[in-house]
């Protein structure tokens, strides 16, 4: 951790308050356009409201047109333009994407794919982490970014690479092989620690010696899981150690400057350990964009804030890239409803976000983006975007207090990790449908609308000040975790679990006697066999439900373990979920993957038998989500619509959603009636 | 464009009329059987009236065992039988599938595929078509041939290699990026140049010289829109250079002999710019299977022969190759259903082909395609397939003072474009489910169904003469085309385009200002942004329709501009279609992908607001197309049933959907009920 | 064939009977555990009543951890462990997997896919079958391992190495590209024969030499079908060649111990051809494992149970592998009912088995199957698995003297060739649908419904004792085949065959004359055109019954052809079915892969019209497989419920399923309701 705690505003940036303003803006790539259209874009910032930009992340090839050439004069320019706009700059250090000459010169710092294709240059992030030659040229480049501008005035925060591993995470080619024998080695010491580890003792696999280990590049069968499992593990270290090189070099020349990467916790991306990665950076950063997948998406959005929230510690964080309408990636790109820009923006500031940004300032007009919608669209200011933007510009104005107040915990606390979502994942598993982060998506919007706010967190964090902790599918739980999870519940708290948890301990071996082994002795029961269900396949629950996916058969070992439901149909009076009272805690288990009605009455009950009262009354709750931000002398109440059509939150006697709380203040965004409640007392 | 014009029939070929005779033919392959086979062969063409092969089209290997010896003695005595029983020869240069000494000795010539892999022998076409070592072998080869064959009496034309660009269209070796940088440099003259058309300022990919830039081999990321356009151009030029190659060497040595190669106008085939191609040959030829999944496969040939007359400029064409009746290369392969063979052979006639011709003579016993029907099948002449050839010989032999008429044009032109197919369908768009192709075949069959006939014709292509121009999702428009349809409408012409039209240059770089911004000032309306549906959504349409793919929103800018359409239900009052009149002109756009019949009744309209009568009464355009061509003294009509079930284009009064015209005489071709009519007055 | 015929087991093997035992174990893998577990284990095996493993499969890199390094400590233990328990050993020659010193010093060993990636190791099977420097290693290794322990007494069998071919029985590297032009050369003495066999004289192919050959790698268009088929050849021959080398090294140190190596006769593994390997080695195994896929999962297990008894000839056999419960290599791995270990096993009894084996012992706490189930599950001895596992061996242990019955043959053979299957399913064909194991088991369960047991056997096999020969889909015959048929007819017996049988000779070159070619004049019958039917699509037949797939239009040339059966609809009174009576014999086609109801209808009718009665009434058929054994004094009926709900096999009147014969004794086997019958006279 580093003493930055958030952006070094310009002194030029007018601050509402005395804790700042809250950060508005986007990616900005003066490059792609005339200095005639910089003097517009200033203006129209000016007229939005937008006070950071995100500069030169791409400028690689711009300012370094050759290895030994430099041109500064677009970034120089550029960023006195904004400066003297009073817009600050979050500056990229610009090693996003290394420029032809460099791939020219040094082709072997190119990725390779698990099948030993090369990724060759033409889009973006084409190197390896590991390449010593692409550090070579890339820490040159940031120190000579960093020499340039690290003392400018309107430098308000650095911005490491862009979206690191988006593409090049798992790389398979020879340099890759090297670190990844040396990390290794690092982690077990010796060969025989690696063959315990990996089990090599199963299908001749076991090493005599370091040099005959290679990442799991593609095999004739199935790929030992131990040696998948690491190469995840070292896939992030190595790209968390190509982010601390960069992040040395400007702590060296610029140890006032705050530092941050933009992090993508959003949806499926996975191979980053951002619960590891948070601490080499000053300020948390994340982008999220939604898909057209994402049926349930306000609920997604909600779900990747609070996992971001946890991940900053409550701090402020900087919500770096989103977009304003379409994107460009999937394979059709609708754009975004009227009024969804503000709403899904706001989400992220209930969330804790004190900076809401987007890609990108301006909609390029070529290159591989340019139908990514942008604050300034193709259509030009003419447009319902842009109307849009200055809208939300303004509402952000208006809540310029809302900067640097807490994100409020809540009492349900929802276990991630990213060790164990790779190790569920693995190959040659009772069920490839099994999605650890569906999983928990599932038990986050039940609690959702059971109306209860959670709080999505590391594993590794603490818990337990959180009365009621949720444990979703958490295959892989290494010895601390199992501690800490018996320390809670004998201190009176609860604790909830689901099939295929507690399988595996940190080397993928399986806990045995019975599943889940991490957690039987704790539950009081046992799991002979997994219950992966067939595609289609659907086992009643009583009361109505079902449960698909998976329908594990739980044996009830300890006496007093109480059974919380049962299937129906032909495993009528088998237990589906069951729950152990230990002391004034409790553990509990859920053996299937159960429809969103069932699971929501479930969580209700659980949290019920937690003594956990639920935060807005769940007729409510069917429509809003609600989320609290606090000064020491404010309270802000976030009622954001979770659906397509505007809702009223007021009942007949006003908000009394709020159970009768004094309320100073409204802000109302239409059209999807979000409300923002102030200083609540 | 050389002198030749069509066919030079040897003296023995007999005429009918002064005007040749119509081709029927196939391809021959002697070397696949015995010499007892080959008397059994020109017995049978005899019977059948097949006056034309196509011979030695790959034939190499077997001419060429090895790279220092020839043996002639196969194609000098099946030569010698053909020209003796009256059989013309499309003789093939033969460099179709280099034989494997070459590839033996010289690997480098194998193609390369996007993802590094190598294109190995076993198949055919495996060659680089810019491979200096490929090209000199073929070449010598090409040489020898017309030394042996050029002035044999029987030879009729050359058939340059086969089917150009089938497999290997898209090379990416590194003799395909020394090309592709050469070709760049003529193109561009400078690496800004270059710069600022790829807009590399994007993703830090600006190149500082010529020797970085490589073709768009598989990347991390999307490859530059730029660059993938500009290896399409480009690997249609590389193709359509060695072509040209070829093409030289024959005009050296016999330069009375016309040339033709193979092109593939049909289904989604789309590598090669033959707007471009067809100046380098004397003949237009075209291939045309249809496939199981070609539902509307009677629209589907008028089509692809519309397009092919286009790119002949009304000229006789050849109908190089299809099948009697099954292919072999489809996942499934039914048989054609009895009388299709004649039915599709004619509709190919009508729209111009003076030749009719297949592959392959005799059905082979070996080798790859040897579930590829033919004339002669496996089942010998007993058989239906031989009955029905007989039959279409006979009913050509009985058209053949059809030879040499025009195929006349219609008062409808539907632009078509390679490039902007090319661009439209990159990756990185609003949907990838748009297909440039199906939107044409939309338009070009709602006019069958209301009774017109449509010319097809490459947009660059004169257009003035046509009172109604269409241009449906023209994404990439020039400069010159822009100008183009403003003159068109200027002149009292009337203009249609649709969604996901001028949208951008040459360059891939957007118009802006709001879509379709090449053609938006015309149009008087405006669109914001793009309106791509996801898959399985409809917006319903005033009358009952709906649209699916697309919906645009759009905005009135002009105040004369008519709403032709409104959508219905959410959206309803909102256009879904303008129409701007200009002068005695129009321009109009269309912003959905509207249902079929919904389309039918706009085109009817937007023909009528033309001025623009239907060739057809509708109610007969429903179960027949129709089609003209003629002499100075003749004219002929063909009806063409378009459905399975064999109907009657008789009125009660005769032929009335010909209104009331006198005709001479009726040929009636069972069981389709195909009608041709000659001499109408 | 070698003077063994079964296993030797040692004199410490308590037999119940001069027969010796059935045997009863699993794969045996004490390198994954302590000794303090391996003493566990013997102790559970005596418990379990196992009485042989297979030992040291994948011991390889546990007993050579360097290239001049062994270590033999694990083996020489356990193995003395489960002698002095009385457990039989079939010990593994243990070179299924490259050991990491090999692969690292040797990658030159490693196969190569069609596409060239390298296939590297972290699976298992990563070797190229025909490298020399793998041969080296390996067979020094057996060696080893033969010197070892040759001569313990406790040794039962050898087994060679594992599953050969599962992963990479088609490699397309270099050596192998050596390896197949010395197999060709064999095969066909000259370039010119093999240029005639591969028909090379299509699209330019003709070989000058043979350097010029290569396997068929990836290829611009399809590759030839002669290249192809003969690789299927070359790839199996080429593994059996390893085989063989592995045999010579254990015939030569230990001539009197039997040797085996398990076959994978299940679902669609068809890559090695067990008919010409069976000879190599003294016992015939199989691994076999149902999937979740396997609708009719009995008589998948029958089928392929069939079908190991016919490569065994009627001797006794080993069912080497299958699972107690799930597995973990397909997408979702659901676990076994109750009851399915003992019923699936029995089966396997049923049709010959005196072995029945497990993968694995001890089910593994790592690596890569540790989701697959074994006999000791994770969950301990406290398990429906294990209660499972030690009720199976108390049966087996009663039913010790059916060891070295004879599995009696029936009177339908159905023949299978594996040659024909790579043929038929080669690309570029009238349907890629087509799957030649689907159809004959479409036509073996059609015999099992309507209650006739049927003996499944290579078509090399002698069929003249069977009265009616059924041959569906036998797309490739050869001249030996097609003479046996004919006299197999001539002398009284009954042919019958369907679509795509009879369509070429031994090259892949198609029989001229009409379809099917090899049989037509026998059939009577001719077929112009394939009927391939595109997906959904469904032709009628009478009696309500319908075909998919195909449905070829059948032409009548013989009067004295009956038609069995008539399509109804569009193309009703044409024949989907004839029979052409020759002398006291027939011959039948079946022009459509008609609906199970109407097969079994038309079976019933060919088997009596050929004399052949049921084994069972057919309303029991409907659930119950029938299968003999025999001893020359003890006759036993195994009946085998079909369905997963128990059924009993008795009538009113006892099990009059058996038409009144005595029955000394029965067995039941809940709780699926298999019987066994023993002693019937």
């Amino acid at each position: 951790m580093t003493p930055h705690s958030w952006l070094r505003w310009p002194a030029t940036t007018p601050p509402s308050t005395g804790r700042g303003p809250l950060g508005f803006g986007a990616d900005y790539n003066p490059e792609q356009w005339s200095r005639e259209t910089w003097r517009e874009d200033v203006r129209l910032m000016r007229e939005a409201g937008v006070n950071v930009v995100n500069l030169g992340i791409f400028a690689w090839a711009t300012v370094q047109p050759t290895s030994d050439r430099y041109e500064w004069d677009v970034l120089d320019e550029a960023f006195e333009l904004l400066h003297a706009n009073g817009v600050a700059v979050d500056l990229g250090t610009g090693t996003a994407s290394p420029p032809p000459w460099l791939t020219a010169e040094h082709p072997e710092i190119l990725p390779v794919t698990e099948n030993g294709q090369v990724l060759y240059p033409g889009g973006r992030q084409h190197f390896r982490p590991t390449s010593p030659v692409f550090r070579r040229y890339a820490l040159a480049h940031v120190r000579a970014v960093a020499e340039r501008y690290g003392s400018h005035p309107g430098l308000a925060l650095w911005h490491v690479s862009n979206e690191l591993g988006c593409h090049n995470v798992h790389d398979y080619s020879d340099d890759a092989a090297t670190a990844f024998r040396e990390w290794l080695r690092a982690r077990y010491g010796s060969v025989d620690a690696l063959n315990e580890a990996w089990a090599t003792s199963f299908w001749s696999q076991r090493y005599s010696d370091w040099s005959q280990v290679l990442p799991p590049r593609i095999a004739a069968a199935f790929r030992n899981p131990g040696q998948q499992l690491d190469f995840h593990r070292f896939s992030s270290d190595a790209l968390r150690d190509y982010l601390q090189a960069e992040v040395a070099v400007l702590r060296e020349l610029t140890p006032d400057v705050p530092i941050t990467t933009n992090f993508m916790v959003m949806g499926g991306t996975r191979a980053m350990n951002y619960a590891e990665w948070r601490d080499d950076v000053d300020v948390i950063s994340n982008d999220h964009y939604l898909t057209a997948a994402d049926a349930d998406r306000y609920e997604e959005l909600a779900f990747s804030a609070a996992l971001v929230r946890g991940l900053a510690r409550s701090r402020p964080w900087f919500l770096m890239e989103q977009s304003t309408s379409a994107v460009n990636w999937q394979p059709i790109n609708p754009p975004k409803a009227p009024g969804q820009l503000a709403r899904d923006s706001l989400t992220q500031l209930a969330y804790g976000a004190d900076a809401i940004s987007y890609f990108q300032w301006r909609q390029s007009a070529g290159g591989a983006e340019k139908f990514h919608s942008a604050l300034v669209p193709h259509a030009g200011t003419d447009s319902r975007v842009w109307r849009e933007v200055c809208e939300l510009g303004a509402a952000l104005s208006a809540l310029t207090d809302v900067a640097g107040s807490t994100a409020t915990a809540g009492r349900v606390a929802l276990l991630f990790d990213w060790e164990a979502w790779w190790a569920a994942e693995l190959d040659s598993h009772p069920s490839d449908r099994f999605r650890y982060r569906t999983l928990l998506f599932d038990w986050f919007k039940a609690f959702a609308d059971a109306g209860f706010a959670v709080d999505v967190q590391p594993v590794a964090d603490d818990f337990a000040d959180h009365p009621l902790v949720v444990a979703p599918g958490l295959y892989l739980v290494g010895d601390d975790t199992r501690r800490r999870v018996s320390e809670h519940v004998a201190a009176g708290g609860h604790f909830v679990t689901t099939f295929f948890s507690g399988i595996v301990d940190e080397t993928d071996r399986v806990v045995l006697g019975g599943y889940p082994g991490a957690f039987r002795e704790l539950l009081g029961i046992r799991v002979e066999e997994f219950g992966p269900l067939l595609d289609g396949d659907e086992v009643p629950v009583e009361g109505g439900g079902s449960s698909s996916l998976w329908a594990d058969s739980i044996e009830v070992v300890a006496p007093e373990v109480e059974v919380l439901a049962h299937y129906a149909g032909a495993r009528a009076g088998a237990p589906v979920a069951t729950r152990r009272p230990i002391g004034a805690g409790s553990a509990s288990y859920v053996g299937a993957r159960l429809d969103a009605a069932t699971l929501r009455g479930l969580v209700a009950r659980l949290a019920a038998a937690a003594g956990v009262e639920p935060d807005l009354d769940p007729s409510a709750a069917e429509h809003v989500l609600r989320r609290e931000r606090n000064h020491d002398d404010t309270r802000y109440v976030f009622l954001l619509n979770r659906g397509d059509q505007p809702r009223t939150v007021k009942g007949e006697s006003g908000f009394d959603v709020l159970a009768g709380r004094a309320v100073d203040d409204v802000v109302e965004l239409p059209p999807y009636g979000a409300v923002v409640l102030r200083s609540l007392r």
